[in-house]
């Protein structure tokens, strides 16, 4: 398609022609089917759009539910459930039917992540086949919906804390499970306040006298629509957003399951009222019990990239029809040829596209994982860091976007008939569900600091500096090999010890090298700071909560180069063509802005001159010139559904 | 009041003792009177905030009419007009008013602002007696509702764009007022929708064939509760937040409005159709007139400070409360004793006192110059600037603050039964209404680079870009005076030449000298680049376009080094004793952070050392931690009616 804009460029320089349906093509990948079900549906039920502002909470909370249960019909909703129980049977494709579903009513994506994957997942997971059968097929339908009821009011990041009591009677074979005090009601949880039927609780298992840890246990909470007896369900009412989801609190007063309730894969308590695990240590059996929810996470990165898209789809296309004052001539200037604006929209459609390959990368992760492909300790340890630290990291990035297109469109943006008002309200708490985003990356440096040690799992946050104290910090270092990283960049870069200096800063082994040297300088630099508060006998809890700020850097960092490489990697696999042209520009904007903005890091260590750190933001510049005759099929490629853009002023 | 938790202190550091009131009154300043009124009211009319969730959006709409007409009563929101038509004759007590009410629902301070602000400032400032005796008596009271009609659907921030025309007839004495076409309707107005009797209408004045730029109109829109013939008014319906405010769209087919309908203060036509005013240069007559509106940015400005504030409170509150993960012992810890949380939330609140201080003193030069103690040329463009400038940052403060503090109280922070999804959404737009703050910075750097020079209301864009240009840069950089700047700095620092190396972090000499030289150097910088982009005979717009980044980076530095200044002042006037050393050390945190989150410039401009940029990061650090005791003391003496803070889950 020809470029919507013609521009002046600099010498020498082609300018690619974007083919956008060969780009979208690219950007579906394997799961081009998937996806196109998703659009379909979406188009079909654009109407939830504008019945969320329309209908009142309760009716349009029945509406959600309808339209769940009919793309559940479609078959889109069921694709990571085993296909002898109705489903696709191929996770990846499942976390991809997620992803593209976030282009739509954010209360029905999350509806179906309450359902198919927390409540569906946490049966399919931590559940047998007693639990299948029962389960599975009506729950695949959406006939049965439930909930899951993790998080509590007094403790939502840290699972192994929680209060409620499952305590084994062995007597009538039944556990009984209590609420106590108002700290340990579960909170916040979909599907709870109006649909679901049964709920997994995660509770402190107690047999004979024992506490066991954490695990889950089916149990009905609704008969006839009714809370069942001992149940105790509160409304938590209206939200910033998300209101077509039911979000409640439930109390358990002595609520008896029969001893079959409990999710058994992991861990079982026999009739007479023993324990018994596969899994010895209790930490390693929660910490497993937990990474099998992975996907959860998985998907609300995902989900939030798309977010993001959706913003900036609306606010390139309102970029290229509102002209704002005169400058050379009488006319006024499209907003998109402001430099300012570029500046402000380019980048984030840069690391919008990273993010959706380094996307890519953790989906088939994910995959290969639940799909038996490659599923050892190593693996699954490496999949639930990059989890953790791509959810943190695309769902501020969809906070970001959604409020700098909000701003960039003005006072129409604020109207509710665009869309940004839903987004916003709707995406934000993002940031903060499947995991609070610091916590999520506290974990990733954790993992990084110990190098997922097999330890890993007993190590709580005390037990972690411990251990990163105990290691001699030498080792550390040796594992990060700053030293080896530099000599390895040295042959692949001209200038040898120069190279920081000497390389084009348009070289993707420059970019590359950058970020892993910020990443492994970071490393060595945490592992420093607490072994010698420690060694100074400075309390543990003390001298981490100090270093906090540079472990949450590390843990930046390290993602950031995951999708960095990512996206280098995407686009040196590509064919020659105008769609690698375009996207190897994009790539280029997305490494040196990302270096761009952390260019202070850069200088004070060394790894950046001053003249050089200018260059780049002049460079930053350039390939925002570059990029914008193509902004309009960059987002276009999304292949968002139009009626998903809606904002009839802003691109109507 | 003995700070909510003993804390281990360096050495030879004594902690102040804030005597929470104190800190209240030196914040009240002069205008504690009126602020204890709005506190009063607040409470009064507390349910609001509930029946903002509740009402829907039309009975919402008639419950906020209700208040602002109730507290009109109290004479809390006609403070700003003559005491002879009913008001309180205090201009500086006006704003003081509108800041306080910032704390409660913004639907009724938006609903103040269109009504008194922008409505009755029109009246008041454009009009002269025949309008006042017409209008202010009921107007101040509330009786008589009115909108201001400036924006239009294809014109937000290009006012002198408008496509909105008003022709003079002299057959009938009559202006005829019409809209050309859909993108000159009038949008987003404020009242229009439902209780508007009068809109102050903005229009291109034609007169005898010949236009003569924009004027305001005093135009019937409603009568008897039904648009007035020849106007039609469309609903801009649900909005992101808001909703008490009924926004509307206004168009005029051909309506007829009598020869005293035009506010004319600046300009007049006489019965025969001669245009007259006493201000012969069309564009310094337009720009006083939007000048005499300047209050409207001065009001929102502060408002965003003050919905930071509520923020802030309900976060802190909640980080003393909040207790997440073991660390040490077996206690979790609270969330404020985590450094990372320390970082995210204190800087804030030292940002928000600095903004705080430097609204008064916008607030100050407002009242001087509309009382007439200092009303010349150059104060009111001085006034104009900063309040613009104000505006953006205060505003820009207010939408960052509102997503960390939502994000640092987690799931519970999402509930529409806290504060956070009101704040989230009602205060968004005012990064854009009362001037895009984007283009709010440029008209702020435009002034510097021009040194509101006389010529400044002929510039548009082009006209500055070539003002600057020949401009000998010579002048500019005189004018700016780095060297001379230099000079002065190392008569006051230690260290000579080194000053930059030598000067304690913790001296406010140094750090002002920092945020000063930073300001000087960007602006010779724009002005060197300007000019050398129209000496190699380049496109003035496409130059200013790819300078625009700087020019924004220009203004920010200079809004920065105001309030930095209006902060370290406000602290030295202060008496001896534990308020001035608590905020004496918030002033450190505040200027250190703010030089830290642009250490890369500095490092980039030979002013800051690794060493030292290290070092900076490290007292940041250090001072949150002295700040860490203090932290509820100084939210607490923001006095926010306790009502106003809602969140029950979160600090209550």
């Amino acid at each position: 398609m020809a470029p919507d804009n013609a521009s002046t460029t600099p010498t020498g320089y082609v300018q690619p022609d974007i083919d956008v349906r060969a780009l979208t093509e690219i950007l579906d990948g394997k799961y081009g089917e998937i996806r196109r079900l998703v659009r379909t549906n979406l188009a079909t039920y654009a109407s939830v759009l504008e019945e969320a502002d329309e209908l009142g909470i309760d009716a349009f909370r029945e509406r959600v539910r309808e339209i769940v249960v009919d793309m559940a019909a479609t078959g889109q909703t069921g694709m990571g459930f085993p296909t002898v129980y109705g489903g696709g049977g191929d996770v990846g494709a499942s976390i991809a039917a997620f992803e593209t579903l976030a282009f739509g009513d954010l209360s029905v994506l999350v509806k179906v992540g309450v359902q198919f994957g927390l409540f569906g997942g946490a049966i399919l997971h931590l559940g047998t086949e007693r639990h299948h059968d029962a389960y599975l097929p009506d729950l695949i339908t959406g006939e049965l919906l439930g909930c899951f009821a993790m998080t509590e009011t007094g403790h939502g990041s840290n699972v192994q804390a929680l209060g409620t009591v499952a305590r084994y009677d062995a007597a009538h074979q039944e556990f009984v499970v209590t609420t106590h005090g108002d700290q340990a009601r579960k909170d916040y949880i979909g599907n709870a306040a109006r649909h679901a039927e049964f709920a997994v609780v995660f509770a402190q298992l107690e047999v004979g006298g024992k506490s066991e840890g954490v695990h889950a246990f089916v149990v009905p909470v609704r008969v006839g629509g009714a809370p069942a007896p001992g149940v105790r369900i509160e409304d938590d009412g209206r939200k910033m957003g998300l209101n077509g989801v039911d979000n409640g609190r439930i109390s358990f007063d002595g609520v008896r399951v029969p001893r079959e309730a409990l999710l058994n894969r992991f861990a079982d308590v026999s009739p007479e009222g023993v324990y018994e695990s596969p899994i010895e240590n209790p930490n390693r059996r929660f910490f497993t019990m937990l990474g099998t929810l992975v996907q959860g996470r998985v998907s609300v990165g995902g989900a939030g990239i798309n977010v993001a898209k959706v913003a900036l789809a609306v606010a390139t296309k309102y970029a290229v029809r509102r002209r704002q004052f005169a400058t050379s001539q009488a006319e006024e200037q499209l907003l998109l040829d402001y430099g300012l604006h570029q500046r402000r929209l380019l980048p984030l459609i840069a690391r919008t596209y990273a993010l959706h390959f380094a996307q890519d990368v953790v989906r088939s992760q994910l995959h290969d994982v639940f799909s038996g492909v490659e599923d050892d300790e190593r693996a699954r340890r490496g999949l639930e860091s990059r989890a953790a630290g791509l959810k943190a990291l695309g769902t501020w990035h969809a906070t970001r976007v959604v409020q700098e297109c909000r701003e960039a469109c003005g006072g129409a943006g604020y109207l509710a008939v665009n869309r940004f008002a839903a987004l916003k309200a709707d995406s934000d708490v993002f940031t903060t569900f499947e995991g609070d985003n610091h916590v999520l990356l506290q974990l990733v440096a954790k993992g990084l600091l110990t190098d997922h040690a097999s330890e890993f799992e007993d190590l709580d946050q005390l037990g972690m500096v411990r251990y990163v104290t105990n290691l001699a910090v030498e080792t550390v270092i040796e594992r990060a090999s700053v030293h080896k990283l530099l000599e390895r960049v040295r042959d692949l870069l001209p200038g040898g010890d120069e190279w920081d200096r000497e390389a084009g800063l348009l070289d993707s082994e420059y970019q590359l090298a950058m970020v892993r040297f910020r990443e492994e300088h970071m490393l060595v630099g945490v592992a420093r700071r607490i072994k010698r508060g420690i060694d100074q006998k400075r309390d543990p809890g003390a001298v981490f909560s100090q270093v906090q700020d540079h472990v949450i850097a590390l843990a930046r960092a390290h993602v950031e180069r995951l999708v960095t490489e990512a996206f280098v990697e995407k686009v040196r696999a590509l064919p020659e063509g105008d769609e690698k042209e375009a996207l190897a520009l994009l790539c280029d904007l997305f490494a040196l802005s990302t270096i761009e903005a952390d260019r202070a890091w850069f200088m004070e260590h060394g790894r950046l001159t001053v003249q050089r750190s200018k260059a780049i933001s002049r460079e930053v510049n350039d390939l925002c010139r570059k990029v914008r005759p193509l902004a309009v099929d960059l987002v276009d490629a999304w292949g968002i559904p139009s009626e998903m853009l809606r904002a009839p002023d802003l691109v109507g």
